[in-house]
């Protein structure tokens, strides 16, 4: 998050004008509401390529945000200004309508204008599980953990995770990137998270960076961390769309299992304990 | 509304991706939730005046759109592009708290992002009353009517409706608008509205002009209309911001005491028949 968005979101805490921000969607009733807003030239450029791929990894990042809180997306508000050069707008309106169908989305609302540039932004709406997962009951001694698809694990011996912002950096630059990257098209894997979030302690979805939001889980939790595993470059890499779990002791052996099944493994990198963290600022974004 | 706006939603609807859309707002469980977006160069000018002006303009023509479903506006998800010039990212926090501490909501979430221009949409959650307010039920010979504010009424011989548009677009052309024009501070009486939502059949937010929200209550309902008055130019302006009823005959008097109470005339001005009604073209809309 950058400092300009950080401070806005400060002044309006201390205005007493917010409710319940802080994790990834907030829970409003039976529902939990997340929103992402996507801008050309900001998140995006449109010479990158197909504005399906495009399309749907906004679907997959937002949906991510519902994932991680344990409820199931359900209804989507779409707020969508579409540039005076899209001539067919039909077949906008048929990606968007194809996406809520394949993640099983009802679009409920939203408001269409005709502008200069394609912006949307996604408001989904998840029918909240029994158990919900947040991000603060982290105790100390707890587990933090990270998933690694193993299909990528045995694929290659590159680095998997870290690259993301690189490759967005890249695109927005020079226009180019893998296509094979996850920037691209973030995984997502909603039965393993919705197994994992019924055993786990508090959970989030990684999106500036696994240190940012440790630091983040340290304030609200009141805790510190000891590493396990030598701290990776990637820790300070937004753009990674993954899953950060605290697991009690009693737990891990559960949550290693159950990732496994869902071919993956659990990488646990860090245990909570009493005091706190500070980050080491390094801010990837942008 | 425009034509590739229609076009959009339509091949959205076509696409059964949709669903409730429609009404002023959607109604899930028990909220009722409406977004609306204000992109600058579109819908505004930051030249126009002051921020505060604008926002709160903003916030009046979303929390009409609660209201006029019998719901109380309780949160909000913002989504805010803040231009780069605008250093002052604290004191836009401030206006948007201060805008939602006056209308009792409380900010609950959204996406903050740094662009170009000031582009911000807002989605308002409202609390359900115990009757719904919709664009459906209405009957033939029951009565269509429009509210006239009376301190406006006694207050000049000019016009009352129509004007607004005609300010916008003006004030998009050459920067000028009448200081005390509805379009730039529309009127809302709240309690009023309330009051008359219990007795009314059916009831929406006039958005696009009078004439086009008639003929899409006339497809809903599968009705046509007498007009009991000679038609006004007005009834083809959007940005007029006002509650058009239908009521059962046994309700109007009732309704018409009502509205005297809060000081407002309320305009009688056509019946529902057995048929159909057929918008004579003439989009005013930019």
């Amino acid at each position: 998050m950058q400092d300009r968005e950080k401070q806005f979101i400060q002044t309006l805490k201390r205005g007493n004008a917010t409710y319940g921000v802080g994790d990834d969607g907030v829970v409003l009733g039976d529902y939990v509401i997340a929103t992402d807003a996507f801008f050309e030239g900001i998140h995006f450029k449109r010479e990158w390529g197909s504005l399906e791929i495009l399309i749907e990894k906004c679907f997959l990042v937002n949906l991510s945000d519902i994932y991680a809180m344990n409820a199931i997306p359900k209804y989507l508000l779409l707020t969508l200004c579409v540039p005076k050069d899209i001539k067919d707008v039909k077949y906008l309106a048929k990606i968007f309508s194809a996406m809520a169908l394949k993640y099983g989305l009802k679009i409920i609302g939203g408001d269409t204008i005709v502008g200069e540039k394609l912006h949307f932004s996604l408001t989904l709406l998840g029918q909240k599980g029994k158990k919900g997962l947040y991000r603060c009951g982290i105790k100390p001694n707890d587990y933090l953990a990270y998933l690694n698809p193993k299909s990528i694990l045995n694929h290659s011996k590159k680095q998997v995770f870290g690259k993301n912002v690189l490759h967005l950096k890249r695109a927005l630059l020079f226009g180019i990137y893998p296509k094979d990257s996850r920037f691209a098209m973030p995984l997502l894997y909603p039965k393993m998270i919705l197994a994992l979030n019924v055993i786990a302690r508090a959970g989030m979805d990684i999106s500036d960076g696994i240190f940012i939001e440790l630091s983040r889980l340290a304030k609200i939790n009141k805790i510190g961390f000891t590493f396990l595993l030598k701290k990776s470059n990637w820790f300070y890499s937004p753009e990674e769309y993954q899953m950060l779990y605290a697991f009690s002791p009693y737990k891990l052996s559960k949550a290693k299992r159950l990732a496994n099944q869902y071919r993956h493994q659990l990488v646990v990198f860090a245990r909570a304990k009493r005091g706190s963290y500070k980050l080491v600022k390094k801010n990837w974004h942008r």
